[in-house]
């Protein structure tokens, strides 16, 4: 059911201000007409998370997953009814918004068994030592255990995966927050229908309604008061540089200043080593060219930087992505706003005077409709611009063409935070690889060799973060089990009577969790 | 020897601005004159440091842990040259001091030992599956890597274990961080000869001389100008919380901000359980007494209030602790202007409408001597104005009066964020205990029960930490072997050649780490 309203823990509100959905492909409204929730709902939904939270944060860990599998379930049974509202509200296709929601759905599955594991407790315990001398040591128990109540913002390019059941609400949950859920208006259908799925969870598992809200609403205004409100502990976001940047502030500059985890903007650079250049740059340049265009280009991980030295490889790849390119039809991107910031940006790089374009995507009819777009310059123009190194969000690539691999790699060293790194190398390559490994790494979250940076696997070993601008914090990722850490923090017991410690740290170990005594890890059950 | 140096990397530079050591007990200078480092030495220092970052985040782990060996042997044989000078620069004790050192030593040998097990790298490894459907999944490795050269302010209360070579600069080390160390100007010579006994380590073991700066300075500015230096990726402080909280600023403010691991002010609740109170008020008031004074009260985990339902029993608690203290003799503070800040804030506290003084300290001779002070004052009193609940950094201390267990539970609620909270309660209390604990657990890193606040044990299980204003960041701790994990960040390896993967992460484990493959933990050897 999508009544357009906004969800504050139980209760259903419905308000005068509304907001509307948009089809990017027509431009056409698609009903109903949205609530737009207010600093009052901020309000209720942050003293609800507040009141939820000592509960819910002390859940067993059966119950803890079984809420998350819940919320899967829930999405599950939405059927065909999310995927047609998320392709109208989206323009994404059907295809690539199923694979998004199995990714949903798999990813709260995978908190679900990884909270049962409870690795993540990090329960460790060393022993009272009253013997010791000169001083005897106390029992010293510690686990972690959850910040509080967290606020996640939606994001557009990925209505389900990122927005309001995903990766950063289902790891808040999974740390044992309550989560207040600010909803992007771009696809309010989408979100009211996941987040009732959560409200359903939250009823049928027994937890108590402050556990979550769902505010949707089109005003930064919305944003900011949530989080600036004192009982929100955390703030997850996925969007762009300038509103990562102003909800930093915001969360800086309260009382009791919080985490921010703004995955912003990365142009995720492309390193064409020589060998792989030489003896593969065409089919360097057609996986290029797939992966620059997937999605309209709306991934956070789009490649949009090609580094190489200059020379007859290079000009083979750049005629052979540009041939490419030129082949593969235009995509809707998600908002008009989108579309038109894509174009302005592409617009300002055929103008600039440092580059050239080398392709365009194919021409096609429809609104909101995006041509990929390459361009080519070299490292002393790219340097001397600092607008060359900023994300231009859709399928916008620039290749810049370096003198030598000194060059290649001062040119590294002067980039920002990225998401990743791509590495395009052959094993004659490796030497030079591992030369400019160091240098990479300082910049990235992922570095992957001889693939594509779109495409991000939900696992324990993946990181989806990186040193700012990419993120706010480059200590955290909002991809796969490590992403449960930012909603955590560590409490230490000091001889505290066996019945007052936690299950997770008690004599006997009644969770069977793994845990560390006296710094020797213990198998749990 | 101590020769007022300025220790840049391998170079030792003097300057003609000076500044000196002071004896808190009499006033006196003590020789020789120490140059002060400038903004000069900070931008030679931190290129020398980000030169030596590759090198050194990249050692053997057997190669860092002989490192951290090195200074501990390096401090060990200082002989009672740095305790002679630590005690002339702080007024602290031998048996204080030489205990400090003992910790400080035993913490670098203990995060050798820990880096050598290799556990911090988290190293992860989800391998490829070649077979899956719809999609293939990747190779994916993920290690921890170290965030970059690293500023440490030494704090004037532990001029050994908070200071040059204290937490913040071993956990740094064993991190892979190079480390700048702002000195303290208080105790500039002890500074010195730690600072050349870092030196002598890194030279020793071959390190890049950029491992390892010290910049002594009694001006803000080169603090500031530190903070702000791009090359530097994370801070480490203990002080006040206005050091804390411009160092906070400066860091946000910066073009890429980066963490700040701020100690800054903590007032350490303590809660006098109903029981507890009844059976045993006088003995709890002998060791709180004791707990107080402990050091000048010159810890960060000083006990600075009680809170206890009002009675004859609290009544009784007062009594006898105001008799203890009034039976101890004052102690010398660290510098003139601790001192004449703690002569201050008591004053404030006895000129205060709302509280009254149980009792002071004994008189005692010598500057810089601090008589401890305990005041009383009710719940409504003590929320009536947040001042009272701010840090008499000193052996002061508040008792508030509850009306009830509903107004303890209410007063725990209103506290700000804190390093720890101690219960004093019997098996009886227990229940109510419980019922307070989710409340307390908010609020601190640290519950303890039955013992004191002062004495934080060197550990895995530690957290000497807590939510803000306590700490500028309550995910984290600055003692015990979690504290590395301020200084790391993840990084992901996919697909990545065999001769590429750190060798962590490589097939055939050639370091003999615990490693977490697909989800599960496999011993190392």
């Amino acid at each position: 059911m999508i009544a357009g309203s906004i969800l504050v823990g139980a209760a259903e509100d419905n308000v005068a201000e509304k907001f509307v959905a948009t089809d990017p492909s027509t431009g056409q409204a698609i009903g109903p007409e949205f609530s737009s929730a207010s600093v009052d709902h901020v309000e209720r939904a942050c003293a609800l998370a507040d009141a939820a939270f000592a509960s819910f944060s002390e859940t067993t860990l059966a119950a803890r997953a079984a809420f998350l599998e819940a919320i899967a379930d829930g999405i599950a049974g939405l059927g065909d009814d999310l995927i047609a509202r998320a392709m109208a509200e989206s323009g994404l296709p059907r295809a690539r918004l199923e694979g998004e929601r199995g990714r949903t759905i798999g990813q709260l599955r995978m908190f679900a068994a990884f909270v049962r594991v409870g690795d993540w407790l990090h329960a460790t315990i060393d022993p009272a030592q009253p013997e010791r001398v000169p001083l005897p040591r106390p029992d010293l128990r510690r686990r972690h255990v959850a910040l509080g109540p967290v606020a996640v913002f939606g994001a557009s390019n990925f209505p389900l995966a990122f927005s309001v059941a995903g990766g950063d609400t289902a790891s808040a949950f999974a740390a044992g927050c309550p989560v207040v859920v600010k909803g992007h208006p771009a696809h309010p259908g989408t979100g009211e229908l996941v987040a009732r799925a959560i409200k359903a969870a939250v009823t049928s598992c027994g937890l108590p309604e402050g556990v979550f809200s769902y505010l949707p609403g089109p005003s930064n205004a919305l944003g900011a008061a949530l989080v600036a409100d004192p009982r929100i502990k955390a703030v997850g976001f996925t969007g762009s540089r300038g509103g990562g940047l102003a909800l930093m502030q915001i969360a800086a500059a309260r009382g009791e200043p919080i985490p921010v985890y703004a995955e912003m903007s990365s142009i995720n650079p492309v390193i064409l080593f020589p060998a792989a250049l030489r003896d593969r740059a065409e089919s360097i340049a057609e996986g290029f060219a797939q992966s620059l265009t997937m999605g309209a280009g709306q991934f956070c991980t789009n490649p949009g930087l090609l580094i190489a030295v200059g020379g007859a490889d290079l000009d083979r790849f750049a005629a052979a992505a540009g041939a490419a390119l030129s082949a593969i039809a235009p995509a809707t991107m998600l908002t008009p706003g989108i579309h038109a910031s894509f174009e302005s940006g592409v617009g300002a790089l055929e103008q600039h005077g440092a580059t050239q374009l080398v392709a365009r995507g194919a021409e096609g009819p429809g609104l909101c409709a995006a041509r990929g777009a390459l361009f080519i310059t070299d490292a002393d123009g790219f340097r001397a611009d600092a607008a060359l190194g900023h994300e231009v969000f859709g399928s916008s690539a620039v290749i810049v063409r370096c003198r030598d691999v000194e060059d290649v790699a001062a040119l590294i060293a002067g980039l920002e935070g990225q998401l990743t790194a791509t590495l395009q190398l052959d094993a004659e390559d490796e030497p030079l690889a591992a030369k400019l490994l160091p240098l990479i790494e300082r910049k990235v979250g992922r570095i992957l060799a001889n693939g594509w940076p779109t495409g991000v696997e939900v696992c324990h070993a993946m990181v989806h973060g990186g040193p700012f601008p990419a993120t706010s914090d480059g200590r955290s990722t909002s991809v796969g089990t490590l992403a449960i850490e930012r909603f955590l923090r560590p409490v230490s017991y000091q001889n505290l009577p066996e019945g007052l410690l936690p299950a997770a740290l008690k004599p006997g170990n009644p969770w069977g969790i793994a845990r560390r005594v006296d710094g020797a890890l213990v198998a749990g059950d």
